[in-house]
């Protein structure tokens, strides 16, 4: 059985696990805390290449940060990690072949392969957590764009310039739908600068009404981007991920959608691959280039 | 030679023409007014077809309308057209091979394959015109999505219910970017109901201020629609026609989006491909198939 090591490059986190052509991680996952130099991060990739790097097909890296269509390396800069990541040659750390995803797409990849997705040829996955991350399948395919940097959820939810987003635009799905876009909501509706999204969702607990309303509001949002995102690619499912998704109703985001839809009906369904679907997508992709 | 008879239905005329494999016309272009029942327009398909069935390789239409993946026929009612429209076998108006695609995709491909977005493999296409059409290439392949639907452009602008839209859902780019968006607009600046799309024009002509304000206003929701559309899908480059494009300045749209992008930059364009896009797209796409 051919396996190969997925990694995981986040913010706060590099993970890594030995993982089988069927998506199965197959020995305890290693998580390592994200050091703030891009020689540190090398050092960190090399010593866990150079553990298992005998035993394995190819390395799959799941990424923050747009990567290239070659799936060599990443494009531009990356919000989160440390200034001239996108320079790093990560071929150059292997004698095996390296293989690169955006995690967002990789993710997808994975529930579309071994996940929610499964089966549906057309769907989109939406990570809802601090921010939103995005990957997209259409006909079978992970959609790119010209330079691989396609997925963003960065499109206008307002035209009246009301929240400024990561992004330095305005008013971006992400800047509603995300985690921090639940705290923002909950400073508009409770008046309160200082509300936290822990906050929120211990008073929803409690059934506290401005709290189910800051949640719902939240919610509406989701949907309302989704719905556009469905009319755009008449898609066979939306596949919710991420720290918040579990306070979202599917069912109720399904009904709004499919009311509203100019297209024809979709699904939407909680993730599935589970927390590491961003490695186990990118050691799935990379069976199928390497 | 091969040459292709390209049919054109829209809501008001059903044009045709004869169109080689180049996507050059041959001859004048006939133009008649839709008429209000199914009936008549199969009679009218028909006395076409058979006027120049036995000179052509195949019949390619361009329609309102979403289009199945096998290019056969209409899925779902459409607006504009006769009850019953989306029941027509128009296989059986031929001996020679049917090919149907929406009408918007089908200018897409026009403008891909020999105007404005040649030599693009990302692109998309929107036709500003009463209302807006959408078509996508990703890849060099057009967007269909998963029942032949994709490309709609009804994704929200605002989440505080201000204008219905067309399709019966609140606020979707559409509702902004098209003569009637633009109307709306207006009527918003100049507080008054009864201003039509024509007099915002005229007014503009003359440099009225609110007239001025209006356009900027209209075209910066059109921008800001693009950029959402960019960070979605990376595209090489945005194509802008129909018949409102005209009061588009592409380059002020360009700086806009590619001074918020969160993918990478992009090019805004005017179609080049005429006024003949659908049909020209149509039998070029066709040719591809049959």
């Amino acid at each position: 059985m051919n396996k190969a090591l997925g990694i995981d490059i986040g913010g706060t986190k590099i993970s890594n696990a030995l993982i089988d052509n069927n998506g199965k991680i197959l020995n305890e996952v290693e998580k390592i805390s994200t050091p703030k130099t891009v020689d540190e991060i090398i050092n960190i990739l090399k010593n866990v290449i150079s553990k298992f790097e005998q035993d394995i097909e190819f390395v799959a890296i799941a990424t923050a940060g747009a990567v290239n269509n070659q799936n060599t390396g990443v494009i531009g800069s990356t919000a989160n990690l440390a200034c001239g990541y996108k320079d790093i040659d990560f071929q150059s750390l292997s004698n095996k072949k390296v293989f690169i995803e955006n995690d967002a797409n990789a993710a997808a990849w994975a529930e579309y392969r071994i996940g929610a997705a499964q089966g549906y040829n057309n769907s989109i996955m939406l990570t809802l957590g601090t921010g939103v991350g995005g990957g997209i399948i259409i006909n079978g395919k992970l959609l790119k764009g010209k330079n691989g940097a396609a997925g963003e959820m960065h499109f206008a939810m307002s035209r009246n310039q009301k929240r400024k987003c990561t992004c330095g635009a305005w008013d971006c799905f992400e800047a509603y739908a995300s985690g921090n876009g639940l705290r923002q909501t909950g400073v508009e509706i409770f008046q309160d600068e200082n509300i936290t999204t822990y906050d929120i969702i211990e008073r929803v607990s409690n059934n506290d009404e401005k709290a189910l309303l800051t949640l719902k509001t939240w919610q509406n949002d989701i949907a309302l981007g989704i719905l556009g995102l469905n009319n755009i690619f008449d898609t066979d499912c939306v596949v919710l991920s991420g720290s918040m998704e579990k306070f979202v109703d599917t069912n109720e985001i399904e009904k709004f959608v499919n009311e509203n839809i100019v297209t024809t009906p979709t699904r939407v369904f909680h993730a599935k691959a589970g927390n590491y679907a961003g490695m186990i997508g990118a050691v799935l992709l990379g069976n199928e280039f390497i």
